[in-house]
Parts: C-alpha cells; sequence; structure tokens
C-alpha cells in the first residue's frame, strides 16, 4: 500500500478508510462486515475499557458474562425490541459439520444436526439478560441490580465502515433493574452523564448531551438518552446510549419484587452501552492530513524516542542519557518508547509515529548529546522546541497536558464554528447542503416533519439536548409551534 | 434453593454444582450448555484475567481481535483442525428473521437471507488468524508476531457442566508466528511455564508439566504441552495447553517470510489458551464442605468485617474504629469490604462469606471496641484469633500470605499423597479404581495400548512430565520396554 494518505478536502471518506489501515488501526477480514482489530487499534480500546471500567465500578456497578447466544422464542418476547433487531441477525440453524460427500476434502452441514429451535447471535442482551434477572430478583432488597457486560454482539449491517459500523463489534452493555421508576431514570441520566465525561475528558471529543426523538429511539426503549459528536466532515456521530426501559422488558420477562410494602411490582430497567465505534469517533475528531491525532490519555504510546546516531559508540551514549529519564517518565506514569531498530532511518520512524498520532516525538542526536538537550515536537501542532535535558520530564508531562487540553478546546471550536442556529426551511437547506455541521431548529414534535425533512435534506434530529433553552418558535418546516429548538444533522 | 451443601464425601460431583451455584459464581441459561457467569465468578475471572495479562505483556504480547466468525472454506483449510472441531461447531446459515406467517406474533428464519457461505462459530481462531496472518508477514522484520486475544470461543459439547465443560466459555487464545522451527518450540514452552508459574502463584494449584501423547494432542498441532492439576476427588484436570504447531496452519494458509538470505519459507507457528475452567479448578482443588475456599491472591473479596451492634450508636462507634484500619488496609492494596447492611444478621453474614469463600473475616463487637480488639477468622483452617487493633494491618497481610501458601501446600500434599507409582497393571487398576490420583507408570508408546487401558480403567494419559527421568522399565499393559514413566488419571 502507497505511503500517502488522501487529504481529507479532497475525499474524506477515503481518508478515513486509508488511515484505519495505514495506522496499523484495524482492517476487514474474511468475513463480511467484520473487521480484525489490530494491536495498535486494540491497545487504544484497551485503554478505553480501562477508564470506562473503573467509572463504572466506582458508581456501583458490577460485570459479569451473559450467553452469545439468545434463543429465538426469549427473543421474541419483547416485541418492539425483537421487530428492531429481527432485520439484521446472525441465525444458528445447526450445530454440526460433516464431510461433503459430494465434495471429497469439503464440509457440509449436517442436516441430522438441526437445532430444535434457532439462536440468535445477540445483536444486544435485553432479552438473555431480563430472561436471567428473573430468577435473581424477588425482593426489594435484590435492587437495585447493577450489572455490566463487555461483550461482541453482531448486527448484519449491508453497508459496513471499520470501527463504524461493522458486522460484529465490541462493546460494553449495562443492564440495570430498579424499584422505581425515578430511580431507573436518574441511572440512565448518570451513565449518559459518565459516557460525556468519558467522551470530553478522555477522547478530547465535545458532545452534545440529549434525548433523542420517538423515531431514532432505541427498539424497546421509553427514552434514549445519547452523546452527539461533530465529525470534522461536518456530519455527526452517536458516540454512546442510555436507555430508561420502563417495565418493557420487566413486563415481557416476567420480572417482579415485593415491595417493603409486601406488593408485586413489575421491574424497572435501563440499558447502556459504548462500542468500539468511538474508536472511529476519536479518530474523525482529531487526525489531519498527516495521519492520526491521539489525545494523550488514550495514546498507547504517549512519547517516543529516536535516537539519530551515526555508531555505536553514539547509539550507546544516547541509551544512556535517555535511560534516565525514560525512567523517570515512565514512573510518572507516561508510556514511554525507546525506538532503538537499527532496521529503519530516523526520517521513516519519523513518518512512522506522526502516521500513528504518537502526541510527543523526542529525537536526540550526538549534538544534543554535547549541549545537554533533546529535541521535543508535538504532533497535534508539529511545534518543536530544544528542551534541556534536565528539564524534559517536567516538560513532557506538562505537554502532555497541553496537548490534551488543545486537542479539546479545537474539537469545541470546530464544533462552535459548524452549530448554526437556522428559522427557516430555506436555510436549513442551505446550511445542510453548504456547511454541515449542527444545526439547531424548531420542530413540531411530529414523526411526520422529521420524516420530511430527511427525506429532502438527510438530516436527522440527532437529539433535544438537555440544556434547551424554552422559547417561542415555529418548526422551520411546518411553521406549526414549537418550545424549544433541537440539534440536525446528517449523521454517520 | 437449600442453604444445605452436599458433602463431598457424599457426591462430590453434586457438591461442585451446587457450589457453583450457591456461592453465586455461575448459573445454567436458558441456552442449552451456555453458563451465565455471575458478578461474583466474574470477579474472580478478571482477577486470573489481569495478572494472565500482565505476564504476557511482560514476555512481549499483545492483544488484537479477529472475528467472532469463521468462513466454512477456511475453516477447512487446516484438514486435521477442522477435523477435530467439524463436529461440534455452531453454524450460522442465515441473517435474518421474519415475521411467521403461520404463528402471529412469532419470527421465523427468512428463507430468502441465507447465506451464501456458512460461518462457524469460532471453537479455536487458528484458521481465521492464519488466513490473517498471510497479510501481516511478509520478511523476517515481520517476525516473531505474538499475538494474544481474549474472547469467547463455542463448542457444542454433548454433556456439559459449569465452568470445566460448557458450549460458551471464554478464553484467552496466544497465536504467534516465528522464522525457525526453535523458536517457535521455545515460545510454546515459555507458555507453559508461565501457565504453571499463574496456577501455582496465584491459583495456589499445583500442576505438573508435561506432553500430550499423540491421541491427546490438540487437533492440528506437532506437538502439545500441558500443565495437569489433580482435584480432591482424584480426577485430573487439564488446566492449559500450549502447542508447537509446525508449519502446519503456514502451509494451509501459504503463510511465507522472505529471509535474511532473501529465501522464501513457511512461518512456525504457537497456539496456546487457558479458559473460564480454571474457576473449576480452583474451585475444586481448595473448597470444602462448607463452601468456597480462595486463594488471598485471586479472592475479590480478601477480608470482610462484620460489625457486631445493638443500636446505631454502636454501629457507629464501630465504623468510626473500622473506617481506621480499612483505609490502611487498603492502600497496602488489600480489597476489604465492611458489611454494615442492617438487613442480615451477623451469623447470616457469617455464613455467607464462608460459603464464598472470603480468606479473612474480621468481627468487632463493643467489647471488643472497650479492649481494642478485634477477631479475626481465617477460612482455610477455621482458626479464630483476638488482634490487637493497633495490629490488625499487619497480622491481615501476613495472613493472607500465610493463606495463600497453606493452600498451596495442602494441595501440594493431597497431589504427593495421590500420586502413585505402580510396576503392574493389577496394581494400576486398583489405584484407579480405589484411590483414583495420578498413576506413575511405563508405557510402550503406542495409542494401541493407551486406547486399550482407557477402555478398562478409564484412565487417560494426562501428559508425558517434562522432568520423567530416563529409567529401564516395561509397559503395565504390554510389557514392552519403555524409558520413561507417564502420568495416568481419570481426567475431567
Amino acid at each position: 500500500m502507497s505511503k500517502h494518505l488522501t487529504k481529507r478536502a479532497d475525499d474524506y471518506s477515503k481518508w478515513y478508510n486509508e488511515l484505519v489501515v495505514k495506522a496499523d488501526l484495524a482492517e476487514n477480514s474474511a468475513v463480511r462486515g467484520c473487521m480484525v482489530i489490530k494491536p495498535y487499534g486494540f491497545a487504544i480500546w484497551e485503554k478505553m475499557q480501562a477508564e470506562l471500567d473503573r467509572m463504572f465500578k466506582e458508581t456501583g456497578h458490577q460485570n459479569a458474562y451473559f450467553p452469545l447466544f439468545v434463543p429465538k422464542s426469549l427473543f421474541e418476547a419483547e416485541e418492539k425490541n425483537a421487530e428492531g433487531f429481527a432485520k439484521e441477525c446472525a441465525v444458528v440453524t445447526h450445530y454440526r459439520l460433516q464431510n461433503d460427500p459430494d465434495n471429497p476434502g469439503k464440509l457440509r452441514v449436517d442436516p441430522d444436526a438441526k437445532l430444535e429451535e434457532e439462536l440468535v447471535v445477540r445483536p444486544t442482551s435485553e432479552a438473555i439478560i431480563w430472561s436471567t434477572y428473573k430468577g435473581w430478583i424477588q425482593s426489594y432488597r435484590d435492587l437495585p441490580l447493577l450489572i455490566n457486560q463487555w461483550a461482541n454482539v453482531v448486527r448484519w449491517e449491508m453497508r459496513t465502515r471499520l470501527f463504524l459500523r461493522t458486522a460484529e463489534f465490541l462493546w460494553q452493555e449495562g443492564h440495570t433493574a430498579h424499584t422505581t421508576r425515578a430511580e431507573a431514570i436518574t441511572e440512565a441520566q448518570q451513565m449518559q452523564d459518565i459516557y460525556a465525561t468519558f467522551a470530553e475528558d478522555f477522547m478530547a471529543m465535545p458532545v452534545v448531551k440529549g434525548a433523542k426523538s420517538d423515531s431514532e429511539r432505541f427498539a424497546g426503549a421509553e427514552d434514549t438518552l445519547t452523546i452527539e459528536a461533530l465529525m470534522q466532515d461536518g456530519k455527526a456521530l452517536q458516540a454512546g446510549t442510555s436507555h430508561f426501559l420502563g417495565q418493557n422488558f420487566a413486563k415481557a420477562f416476567d420480572v417482579k419484587f415485593t415491595s417493603k410494602e409486601g406488593k408485586k411490582e413489575y421491574v424497572w430497567a435501563t440499558s447502556w452501552g459504548v462500542s468500539t465505534r468511538l474508536i472511529g469517533g476519536l479518530i474523525m475528531t482529531h487526525s489531519d492530513d498527516s495521519g492520526l491525532v491521539l489525545p494523550p490519555k488514550l495514546a498507547p504510546i504517549q512519547v517516543v524516542i529516536v535516537p539519530i546516531y551515526k555508531d555505536e559508540t553514539q547509539l550507546q551514549a544516547i541509551s544512556d542519557k535517555v535511560a534516565m529519564f525514560v525512567k523517570e517518565l515512565r514512573a510518572k506514569g507516561a508510556s514511554v518508547k525507546f525506538d532503538d531498530r537499527d532496521t529503519y532511518r530516523p526520517g521513516a520512524k519519523f513518518a512512522e509515529y506522526e502516521l500513528k498520532g504518537v502526541p510527543v516525538r523526542i529525537a536526540i542526536g550526538s549534538r544534543d548529546l554535547e549541549n545537554g538537550t533533546v529535541e521535543v515536537a508535538r504532533r497535534d501542532t508539529f511545534e518543536k522546541q530544544t528542551v534541556a535535558q534536565d528539564e524534559v520530564v517536567s516538560f513532557v508531562l506538562d505537554l502532555l497536558e497541553k496537548i490534551q487540553q488543545n486537542l479539546f478546546n479545537k474539537a469545541l471550536n470546530f464544533r462552535a464554528d459548524n452549530t448554526t442556529a437556522v428559522n427557516s426551511f430555506e436555510d436549513f437547506k442551505t446550511i445542510i447542503k453548504n456547511k454541515g455541521g449542527f444545526v439547531s431548529a424548531h420542530w413540531d414534535g411530529t414523526a411526520e416533519t422529521e420524516d420530511k425533512i430527511k427525506e429532502q435534506t438527510k438530516a436527522t434530529i440527532r437529539c433535544i439536548p438537555n440544556d434547551a433553552i424554552e422559547e417561542i418558535g415555529v418548526c422551520v418546516f411546518s411553521g406549526k409551534p414549537s418550545s424549544k429548538r433541537v440539534l440536525f444533522a446528517k449523521a454517520y
């Protein structure tokens, strides 16, 4: 593959696809729509997992593991949920292969090994989990039940893109059960907040918190809360959702508890999830025409040190010097790589780490040794600076924080520049067509209007923002009265 | 379910099944043969994962993720591997459900959504991974490739038992590629050593390292290294395997590299894995008629503190006192739970933590407050001791180490007492029948003898131990010459 990366302005979609592969994040596999997550991409996912898992546990959640398969009869139980996922699910029908009598050396499905009941590969786990919760919940003492699962799920999408939409993806799915409606709603909101905090503080990706409209809601939910981010091409990305499920699943699976007062009541539920899609969002929020740009808090390698040397003696002298501050940087929690491979030249190494988005690069040559300096380059702004060796540790630690902050600010400014309030459908269409981004507009609250706007502009309601201000207005499309603006955008 | 636990001596198998469920580790699910791993059981798995993952990374391995599905044509490519797993694999044949016209409200497989090629749910990932490695490996510079994956796999077993043998299980599978046979063999041995270290140092479960005989070898391997543990009922448990795959998969998937000398050569491979089966081994190695016994290094809760109080004032005084040493214990890395639930009495809490195998229990009542003491009880020996409050931190930390060591020693003694060298087939049969355990015996090296011994005694060759001494002997069954003893046992 060519080392040249397509420019974002030329073809954003091609730029993205190339970058994912060239930066060694992921690639398509032999299985239609399924990806291979390569070690460098997986290392980012591990960092995301570690932070999210910590946040979940700090708020009282425990991890568990439920089966990959959902028997068809359970899958059917919550009607809307089943309807929402039936069209795109992988179905196991047999449990054995046998030698194909017509094709020596080949296998075929053994017709005698047909399952009595088909198994759906989980597209989401509400059904299997709520059928299990029935056995776990008897009394108010068993509640709240706060459980999370890290798992793979499968949705047979027709058009797939690495990380953003794949047939199999990795995610976490929280499934909680509560005694009251209010407590469940509070839980759903808490998880939306946690997702927003993670997106902003770790991914440096600003998000709008809001609720989905009826037509964009999760199948089986009463309310879907979302965090929405804006990508550099002006399209929105739904980055995480938290659902208030009401008593829908409790009723479908007959899960009741005895209250303190001795009454049998249906349990209230939430579910919430983020997936490897976040990696797609991370890439599209920060990266540039030179390659990946990673926020330090999620970068597998935060600092790379490249020695510039003519011979073994010089390399040895550099290595000795470097060892001192590498040790100190690591002790302070920075992940540092000293790349002394002799199979690649410094220029090739620089290009590799630029493509892979390593936040800070330190170069050190023989002149630096004489002068007691190093050269520090930051990936986000390409700025270079000569730094005294005895100051490099504090300089780099400080720089990592600055880069994290700079990436967030840059993305926040981009979003501000690309969020437009409009008051007419003409303006709406013009903005969506020529500029993109979020369009803040009044909407009459009907699915009919939403559909028509989508039909004419391809823009959908991303969310009704949590912080939307009550104001008197009229729907940009129908002219009917509206009390708050909602956010529209074309979306991934 | 009754609180009473069946005694091991009465029905070991029943004791195990009851204990897994009563201690909240796992339960059977609505899907035949698949388990739900409950939060307490999953917390043990997370501890295992964390230690193993650290050990893998320290030896240069990186994590990645490969697809859940294996297209049938790839699955077929390595003939022996395919043959070994074809009989027990879940097969996806369709990608959509639709409303069943004959049964309103029910779904059925959409006959128009049949896959062109069936997908096998991975029973192990050699095929999908080696088809990917073909694109990753060109030159000796790309080697060694040292990759691990944490994943779920499915093997359609007919007789399943929680943790020990389930249709779906969680595991890690390492897949490495090397330039030379010697390097691959060294890698396979290294991973066997890592598994043994983990089993002994963390699980407190002594293991025998050895190689499998031809008939017990992994399908597609040239050599299978194993670690074998002995359970309390005298049956062996294969706890982890590491395979030298030769060039079998490289040839099946045409994976070649250009050597330093410019020659094209097939790559050498290993694969290695441990699974949630380890939790079954952990339970059966240490637990007793009162419930689970967990080694401190893998216990989700190492120390539980139960307050004994009559009123809120006493509870408050106890809580204040406890807070001081809880903080200190946690700072030293101990996981401590203070159970101040007012919905259960101390006796019920004692019983719960005994059943759940918490290594150390501290009780503190109003008399203790007066005396400046606490009562410390250890789960492994049931010993209780009064300890001064200002010594409790160092006492408990020391005790955790002692318990870890005691469990290992106890298991090691058990194994020594239940390993018998025999020199005649009569003795062999008597020992297997009446005593069980490992039987160390000479074997002529043929599959025929192995089969016959299995037929007559149900014992199989667990391994040819790495440390078997060369000695002149004759096969206990055939009387043919043999140069070393191998280990037989009935096995899980």
